[in-house]
């Protein structure tokens, strides 16, 4: 691929990564201003709270999945994939905000969440504007596809967010179980945002479904990760509240793995602090995962749903987006890295 | 018009209202069937939900909007109004099921709400579903319009709701400022519906325009109605909470009018009680209306709104909508009376 100004000579490890957000960067800063454009769409009275949510701080995995599988050049800034960039993250902040409300946080990317910045009721209803502005953008394609797509997959990832809500606290969920809600709630809007990517510069639908499915398991795999840091993470680095799942009782991959290592007598004590809604204390759950070496367990985890992910890439190494693509699998793959080395060295 | 089979041989002023019932009864016949297809849409763990809150038992003046104002005679079912008609019901259940989270509202269609019924975590999501899935229905017609109209609408609703969130317990709220939250919330979903019935069945732009002023200035009219009902009606016939308005500290137009009306002294109590976030004595204010013949007034604020949506209506008498559309805003009025009648006797 051509040189890029600024890149280093070599790639090293970490420079692969900072390689790839080097090569997507006209394309983000095109997304910079499509979303600052956005802030005007709303209606003026709720400008000022759109444009709090609407910030460009996140890390926008899913804009980035959906520049790197239509990847065309660097030079090559499509509207069309800004324009579905812009939806998919949308959607996205929508959906962090109505979470942020359920799960009480306080911190979100290292500032005030909408729930505690506007209060919980404003906050419902921003992330609906949040959502229908997301569908409004999704509708200004000529056809209807991404609309359809974008609709469909953001009621998935509600009804994944449901499942979860509603067995919070309940230990008998199956590993089947768990990997349905987050094939729903987090793998779902990845694998779109790979297929748009794809369809919308031109491939054919053959690579599409593999960029779907790229999305879909490195969406698992993403969760997974996101799973291990609310327990093992640092909360500065990560920017958001940490230890929610265990708050609320969400029992989460890190969680079944810790339940299924203790002894029996230590399980039904775990168990029934979960069960009866006491909080399990944060630092003796990281602890307890250090001890028993979990993260290593879970990196397996991962290690495999990217391998799955990268597999079905391999009839399309010929392609511009592919070598973006494995990047943006590596690049997880050495974060998970980190946490690991994190949680055990803690 | 032709003489529907079942219908009484003389048109008496309550007969009217039946009348139209009647008429639109094949296309809510075939609503019904839409909708309970719809709960086969969501994913099955959240079936059950869904079909809690899609159930039957609602108004429907929206998709009653749309049947009406794309009228084309009794034995026709247009599979698009139809469509039409779930989407603007999918996304206006959607709000109720928010609205009641903010507003913790017990009651709704004189049962449970789905807050109350899942949990307003729950609540919070399974809305998000139901708009999604709105947006998802209305991406199955052949073009974006419908998709574009309804996003765009269901942001301005969230965008009138946030307004009015943000402002509760302020009593410096200026009548253009009341109407101007009433438009975004009500209005805008009702003019919505009008437009696309008379779109969606083959009528030109003009037509379209004048319904969708229709519906705009109906949908002003039924929100000032609701406001008075929240002080005035009766729980066991409107069939939901009331005095939540007062309870959330809500300016509506029936305590804009008390707050003109009172001495000086008890304008400042009022006040002080309303911004200090204790609850206005439901009782007391609804004996105060009817002392000084609040309802009255409000009355002729509803009349001026009807007068001007049925006037836009003038060039278009001899299209089949229109009859149908005059009986709607009958039908209001005669509620409206119905309800000055039930304050003025307490």
């Amino acid at each position: 691929m051509a040189g890029i100004v600024n890149s280093p000579p070599t790639i090293q490890p970490s420079g692969d990564f900072n390689d790839l957000f080097l090569r997507v960067r006209p394309q983000m800063a095109a997304l910079d201003r499509f979303m600052r454009h956005q802030v005007d769409c709303f209606e003026p009275e709720i400008r000022g709270m759109a444009a709090y949510c609407l910030d460009t701080t996140g890390k926008r995995l899913r804009p980035t999945m959906v520049f790197v599988s239509g990847w065309q050049g660097q030079d090559v800034v499509s509207d069309d994939l800004v324009r579905a960039a812009g939806v998919v993250e949308m959607v996205h902040l929508a959906t962090l905000v109505h979470d942020d409300i359920m799960d009480k946080a306080e911190l979100r990317r290292n500032r005030r969440t909408a729930s505690r910045e506007f209060g919980p009721d404003a906050a419902v209803l921003l992330g609906d504007a949040l959502f229908s502005q997301a569908l409004h953008v999704a509708s200004q394609f000529p056809t209807t596809e991404v609309c359809r797509m974008v609709s469909e997959s953001t009621r998935k990832v509600c009804s994944g967010e449901i499942m979860q809500t509603l067995r919070r606290r309940d230990i008998t969920i199956s590993l089947a179980e768990y990997r349905r809600m987050i094939d729903l709630k987090t793998a779902e809007l990845f694998r779109v945002s790979c297929y748009l990517g794809a369809k919308l510069s031109g491939h054919g639908e053959a690579f599409a479904k593999a960029a779907d499915h790229f999305g879909h398991h490195l969406g698992i795999a993403y969760q997974i990760y996101d799973d291990l840091a609310d327990f093992v993470g640092e909360e500065s680095r990560i920017g958001k509240t940490l230890g929610t799942d265990l708050a609320t009782g969400k029992l989460t991959l890190p969680l079944m793995f810790l339940l299924e290592q203790v002894s029996p007598a230590e399980r039904a004590a775990t168990i029934a602090a979960l069960s009866g809604g006491q909080p399990l204390g944060l630092a003796a759950s990281r602890q307890r995962m250090t001890e028993l070496g979990i993260a290593g367990r879970i990196v397996v985890a991962i290690d495999e749903e990217l391998q799955i992910a990268t597999r079905g890439l391999d009839p399309f190494v010929h392609l511009a987006p592919v070598p973006l693509m494995l990047q943006l699998g590596s690049m997880l793959k050495a974060q998970v890295a980190t946490l690991q080395t994190s949680a055990e060295s803690s």
